[in-house]
């Protein structure tokens, strides 16, 4: 059929009210020009921060997202990702553990972890994921610069890349300043505000703790309700700081200083990445490393009372 | 096919590796499972308060979601819609006068409007929305009772039910006390922080302002950052109030008084009276109204200095 006759059809048929099937087309092309996106509970805002930017530019590249849920609980629904319903898949809850990418890979189907990603031999993987060590050594280095020394530290998951990352980067640059960070001043839990508020209690309960490293903003805002709830002043009494720098951070009413990631840039580029595996299967897996930069607000200050 | 049979050819197509393909299901059973929910921006706080309940009770029913994006500038990307995509779709971003629940029930597609309807006529059409008249109601007869006379209101568009409905119940709850709202002390703006703190800032500059009924949460957030920007004090100086609950709210650092919808339900009904629908074309359109009660937080006191 020549393009003049394809468009003249085309216009035909839209003149009766036709529009193309989803069904038909999606077999005869073997293309859906959907994506699947494996992401975080909502309720959760670092993954509406996260999606936002993918989900608009997935739409200026012409695909649908379609949501699958993973709670973090019970595996996510990943049968439709092997059925064949999808151009290629993006994943933001990736366990250091998961066998999800190793099935993807092996059935050829496209796909980039975002935020989060999966390391098990030195093969290249399609990821877009933030300087987390750099992040957490300018926070380290931060805090001592300002007299801190009774540092602790809200992670993440051991089985989450942003979690061990984070606080390997911590320790790792507290120790090149001389301060050892203690076992006892370390905290991991799910990256949840309501488990970052209680982290935060168990630590304040266990050691006289005057500035506390959180692994990502949504644990810091738990931590600065517990710390409210005490009647502790922030950064009076303790010193707060998050990572991510969520659309929330910034409120005067929360004020928070973290880690800046660039949320848009880093899910604009993880879907022009993924488009593009998608379009070529001859394009190379890339590691993509967002910068990361301190964002300097209200809830650091200097250290006293030692 | 027997259901033995049936149940033994799964589980023979699962050992070698096989799943079902969904293109070729599609064609067969004309059902895609998959759910279209045209959603706003992911970055305001109330979309995904209101998506993840929705998420989760569709994959419940074993349904997918598909988002559709909505950013209320141009017109959403509908073919999708009405290409045979989705076996029924979910509206949240619906204004008083869009065309598309009227193209979508036209062809026959099942639907439900959440949150925000549309009503031109008397017939029953399938919505789950909150009680805004008796929400709005609410909160004016708060404040008169708390001696409030120089009240504001920051409500949304005229377009959308929610910014109108919630604006002319306050209206004439405080007209049934005896308090007219001046035409200045109204400002209309979409429903974002940022324009609910420009709005705030314009009612301020314009009239002595002691109290104002914000017609959602993320309004209100946008309110108290403009306060505190002035160096107000909330309560002290002016009371807010918004509409919803969203998660944001309850933080300490926030604390806002607001009238509270129960969001989980609201979206779980949506989806519960969708999958009827979508199971039997019989089912008679709905009208879910989910009641409404107010959550006194911090941001509402007595009137002073008059």
């Amino acid at each position: 059929m020549s393009e003049a006759t394809r468009r003249r059809v085309k216009e035909a048929a839209r003149e009766l009210g036709y529009v193309p099937q989803q069904s038909g087309r999606s077999l005869s092309t073997r293309r859906s020009r959907r994506i699947g996106i494996v992401v975080g509970e909502l309720s959760n805002p670092f993954y509406p921060a996260l999606l936002d930017p993918m989900v608009r530019e997935l739409e200026a590249q012409g695909y649908l997202p379609v949501l699958i849920h993973d709670d973090g609980l019970e595996e996510p629904t990943t049968e439709p990702i092997f059925d064949g319903s999808f151009d290629a898949v993006l994943l933001t809850t990736t366990l250091l553990g998961s066998s999800l990418p190793g099935e993807i890979e092996r059935r050829g189907i496209p796909y980039v972890m975002v935020n989060r990603e999966f390391v098990v031999d030195r093969r290249a993987r399609s990821t877009a994921v933030p300087d987390n060590a750099t992040g957490a050594s300018l926070v380290a280095d931060l805090l001592v610069d300002l007299g801190h020394r009774a540092v602790a530290m809200v992670t993440g998951p051991a089985e989450t890349s942003t979690g061990t990352e984070r606080l390997d980067g911590f320790r790792d640059a507290l120790a090149r300043r001389g301060i050892a960070l203690h076992p006892e001043a370390v905290e991991r839990v799910p990256f949840s505000m309501a488990d970052g508020a209680a982290a935060t209690a168990r630590l304040l309960d266990r050691r006289p703790v005057k500035a506390i490293f959180c692994a990502n903003d949504v644990l810091a805002i738990g931590a600065l309700e517990t710390l409210a709830r005490r009647g502790l002043a922030v950064p009076g009494d303790v010193s707060v700081v998050g990572f991510d720098d969520i659309p929330m951070a910034s409120l005067s009413a929360i004020d928070l200083s973290t880690v800046a990631v660039d949320l848009d840039r880093l899910g604009r580029r993880a879907v022009r990445h993924l488009a593009d595996r998608a379009r070529d299967p001859e394009v190379v897996p890339t590691r993509v490393v967002e910068p990361v930069e301190l964002r300097l607000r209200g809830t650091h200050g200097p250290a006293r009372d030692y």
